[in-house]
């Protein structure tokens, strides 16, 4: 049986902020059953994962290209892939079969024919909405789990700033460390989100960096004793004015840096003063190197999930013709949460 | 008895680059003998260690400042202090006597009268030169010591950038990194002391960076295969340089940034895409928060001295006359090794 399959490319690479304009629809006829004799797996997509980093991929060079199996650049043409969340519809492989819930590498796109190596985890029924497994209980999760607890290994009272704190990650972050007992400050890029995080969140305090005029003062504010710990999604002026407000042996973990994908020119220049006389520690780190700590990253947040400890905030938009928007919605901040595109029911 | 005492001043604050014509030798009485009731201790000094940190102490404000007891400003028109070895002349203190030999922070002067808060030890008679307590056994030596295998952590054949590597510290970084079978390649200002740095301390290579026009291409040729550690005595373009050659996993331990402590404008951008993506950590350091390996450091070190594995280059200038020209001279690449006033024979 064949049937038509609607998918998203890049029309070329894109090297400063993404347009709807640099992606293009497309359809193809798809056969959903396998060859015979092939492994291949037919994957029908459920949900599929928006994340920022993807911009670096679509560049025609970035030096962060190739690091990992996540970041290797994606071809001008051809379907985009990403974190996805699928129905197998048909399988040459004795590992999964028809019906099987599988997590992984797939495409944006509605169908997605891929290898066994692209499949990271089979779901089993699941006391969870599936889209968690994209979000807080997936890579989003790991990130801000490992990101907070293996790379500032922070200690209870701890001061903790947070950018990005509406965001998939942040989000998380800010409220691992309200659970371990730190105070924790978030800020974001408007009223609503900035409502969100300390309403919904718990976070102690958070404000709109976008009122703000002296990113310095702004945080001397919030942080008049300084900061113990920064958790940088953001990168750019943000970093540096963190910087220059933390305290001694002060950690920075640098998850993104989403103010310098799309304009170098916004590179942050931290005080190296302070770095040494204040013995600060900026570290970059990717999720996918604690891969050690899922289980306990997994036990634990569904824990979390189940006493109600952990708010879920989900972004979600429909059908694959989303999908451009959705992404370049990112860099202007118009999600909240998770930004997921839901492609179809179970 | 009374003697005259010459010493240096700051005639005011130093905002950037130190000129000769910013300091002052002055003269006054002093009194050799302790006031009757007076616990202080009377010092002349032997040696005086000239250190490129104190510009940062001479700024109307640096937030370098008060981050240690080391770092407290410098007022205008007062003697400078600084790490130096004497021989008490006269005690009102009962833990010192005529004649000990002392290391302390004293003042830039012939003559410093001193509490015994100010001196760090007492050094009995040494098999070394007394200068050697201020440089490669005293806090240049445990900077080196404690920042390469505290900070860096290195593993044997790891590849090793050094920057300033003639310098007090960059030259027993080094040093230190081939005696555990690291790859070391330094930068320095000429080529005498690239030869230096080749010749006598056995880096694998050196280059001088005054002869490069593009960091990046000339790092990418010396460490072909990237660099696993840098550490960081400069700041400014060398670090950004060495941030783009960086292996995953590389660690930059920031010692000082000395490109950028009279020039802001030469602050280093680093790009946070490379931190990320290749997991780097850029941590700054002090020596003084390593007091607790200074004995196992005092203890290798000083076999190496015995053994000849490690080699000591000093810089000495004569009399309180040249502190002037030999701190501003720091700035300018002058010294090679460990910068040194010699002021009197033991």
């Amino acid at each position: 049986m064949e049937v038509t399959n609607k998918y998203i490319v890049i029309k070329h690479h894109i090297e400063d902020a993404p347009k709807e304009s640099h992606f293009e629809l497309k359809t193809g006829t798809f056969a959903l059953s396998v060859r015979p004799g092939s492994d291949d797996i037919i994957v029908k997509n459920l949900h599929i994962s928006i994340d920022p980093y993807q911009i670096n991929r679509m560049k025609s060079y970035s030096s962060s290209q190739n690091a990992t199996n996540f970041t290797v650049p994606i071809t001008p043409g051809e379907a985009v892939d990403a974190l996805a969340i699928g129905k197998v519809v048909a399988s040459g492989n004795a590992m999964f079969e028809k019906d099987d819930l599988v997590m992984g590498v797939f495409t944006w796109a509605e169908y997605s024919l891929v290898k066994e190596g692209s499949i990271i985890k089979k779901l089993e029924s699941s006391e969870f909405p599936l889209s968690y497994y994209l979000g807080v209980l997936g890579f989003s999760g790991l990130t801000a789990y490992a990101g907070f607890f293996e790379v500032c290994k922070p200690q209870k009272g701890e001061k903790v700033f947070v950018s990005a704190a509406s965001g998939s990650v942040g989000s998380l972050v800010g409220q691992y460390a309200k659970l371990m007992g730190c105070y924790v400050v978030g800020c974001a890029g408007n009223k609503k989100k900035v409502e969100l995080v300390k309403e919904k969140l718990g976070f102690d305090d958070a404000f709109d960096y976008k009122e703000e005029t002296d990113l310095n003062s702004t945080l001397k504010r919030y942080f008049p004793d300084g900061i113990d710990i920064y958790f940088d999604n953001v990168g750019g002026e943000m970093l540096e004015a963190a910087v220059v407000n933390m305290k001694a042996f002060g950690r920075v973990a640098v998850c993104g840096v989403i103010a310098e994908y799309t304009d170098a020119g916004k590179r942050a220049s931290p005080n190296m003063l302070d770095v040494v006389y204040k013995r600060i520690t900026i570290g970059g780190f990717l999720a996918t190197d604690f891969m050690n700590v899922f289980e306990d990253f997994f036990a634990k947040t569904s824990d979390y999930l189940r006493t109600g400890k952990l708010k879920v905030i989900e972004d979600v938009s429909l059908g694959v013709e989303s999908i451009p928007s959705a992404f370049v919605g990112l860099f202007n901040g118009d999600n909240i949460g998770k930004k997921i595109i839901k492609l179809a029911e179970e």
